[in-house]
């Protein structure tokens, strides 16, 4: 039995952007071009728990109980190294973790992932950081992840120049009113790009990304305010131009490219058809196929029903805001 | 039997921007925003007769034996009136027109129809007017329509202020060499919105439209330099990567709307997959779901054998490079 001096467990909830994050103005911090704002919901979450130990020779990931390969690792490794450096900690590491996302959903993983982490690093290295701070290192895993340190709704603030410590983020809202969003799973071959080469992509390539961080910055003002008034179809307003505006870009990207499949085009077009109806939602999506649709929590059941027609019942996940990370107590059964 | 004094039976083609027109500066007059590029194709066509008698009370129009209704027919007066005026002659019209375009594809025949009836008119009124002069006659019934009043490759001059006579189209190339084009003809339910009504809620909505005219310009002088040395790489990437930015500004539109469907996607991925098999081909659309594979003609075998697998026969339509407009002998019959 090694002998672990520092040991954590943490959940952390996935989050979904309504004003995206899209584009790196510094990669190696990964500082953002632009703030953005999200919506952390329960039914996503990664429980990790982290092992540090003089006896460990190197470090170890066991995602969903599979060994990660050593060339995997490195990102990890640099990322817990922040926080070793942090506490003036060497000791190597061994980390368990479990992703809990309905299989069909193939939604990424990797805000919850890195929140749980961080969350998980933080306490066991004694760093009592706040959740602002923590929120910095925690960027530097996956900038999404940044937003995953708060429940409910966050903002992201994209912050200045090169200084790591402006860009962090917050909770500016708890969302505990009647807010809710429904998740497609679309069925998908193979994901063309991953986000991150979609991301350099278009903003090496496409001509209406200039346009893009003028166009965030209006959004969000706007969006703070619904926010702030409660306001459903502002809220949903913004989200769906400001999502749409972002595949726009994509698309103008030379070569073009889409994350858009079939069944998001028509999911796209159920809720358009919905809201004709007079059952109002709006739908958002990032760099994967999947739709998610955000309503009412009240109106979550007529919604689900009219998706139920046209998808399956794995393909429809129905999820509320979720907390921030939160101390878990490790089942090895996990 | 009426007293025909004038009389002429034209059959045009249709055309397909390689240079998208999205945009008009001058409605009444169909005015472009830019100037654009097509290619005229041979396999969609419309024929059309008109005469002319001083018996008719009224115009009226039978497209595919069906007659036009009242309200429907103004615009179509209207633009007789046009040729009237030059000719300076008062008789009311009879029309019969048929559009040959396989009934799957639902393809636009505005483009066509109007070019015919135009040519039609040029003629039964002995006005004599050249290409040049008609198609800023033609521009005022569908804009594209200026187009196909010549065939090959045809650039349509956006020209300048209000000046109609300056909006004229012009043969660049007979496209009498390795081209084509496969039309992928996609299912849809109803079409959104308009080709006008989604042009103009894109004008004044997308926040990505101000570059529009920008990149039109780049654009089209790459084409006409790559159409100039027969580079076909080069017309097939300006080509792909001009329509996808005309969609990307629909995308952006507030509300954002989109013209693709499931198929439509499937289509250009398929495309895609093809590219990185070695096989060279691109796509485009117009304001409608259906995808246009632009290909080398001696490659054309080998593309429809790859939709063939995923698309019906009657969806996949092989054009090759069309005429201008013809004066024909009309039959009865048609």
């Amino acid at each position: 039995m090694p002998d672990i001096t520092h040991e954590a467990a943490y959940r952390a909830h996935t989050n979904i952007a309504l004003i995206k994050y899209w584009g790196k103005r510094n990669p190696e911090l990964f500082l953002p071009v632009t703030s953005s704002l999200s919506l952390t919901l329960d039914a996503f979450y990664t429980e990790t728990r982290i092992q540090f130990s003089p006896d460990y020779t190197r470090d170890t990931l066991y995602l969903n109980h599979k060994q990660m390969e050593a060339d995997e690792m490195a990102h990890i490794s640099h990322f817990v190294d922040l926080f070793r450096q942090e506490a003036g900690v060497q000791a190597a590491c061994q980390i368990n973790s479990i992703n809990h996302v309905p299989t069909a959903a193939g939604l990424a993983s990797s805000a919850s992932a890195f929140a749980a982490l961080g969350s998980a690093c933080n306490t066991a290295l004694g760093l009592n950081m706040d959740a602002q701070q923590l929120s910095t290192f925690v960027r530097q895993g996956s900038g999404s992840a940044s937003r995953s340190v708060h429940g409910g709704f966050v903002l992201w603030h994209r912050g200045e120049g090169d200084v790591s410590s402006s860009s962090f983020t917050e909770q500016i809202d708890d969302a505990n009113w009647d807010i809710g969003m429904l998740v497609v799973a679309v069925n998908t071959e193979v994901k063309p790009f991953s986000s991150r080469a979609g991301m350099q992509h278009t903003v090496e390539t496409s001509p209406f990304y200039q346009q893009w961080p003028a166009e965030v910055e209006k959004d969000l003002a706007l969006m703070l305010e619904a926010i702030e008034a409660q306001d459903f179809t502002t809220m949903g307003e913004i989200s769906e131009h400001n999502a749409m505006k972002m595949h726009a870009t994509m698309l103008a990207a030379k070569p073009s490219f889409t994350y858009f499949q079939g069944e998001s085009i028509l999911a796209m077009h159920l809720v358009q058809k919905l809201r004709r109806e007079g059952l109002e939602c709006y739908y958002t999506m990032d760099a994967g196929p999947n739709v998610k649709v955000l309503c009412r929590q009240s109106d979550m059941a007529h919604i689900k029903a009219a998706f139920a027609i046209h998808f399956k019942p794995d393909q429809l996940i129905e999820a509320k805001p979720g907390p921030g990370p939160e101390a878990i107590q490790w089942k090895e059964a996990n």
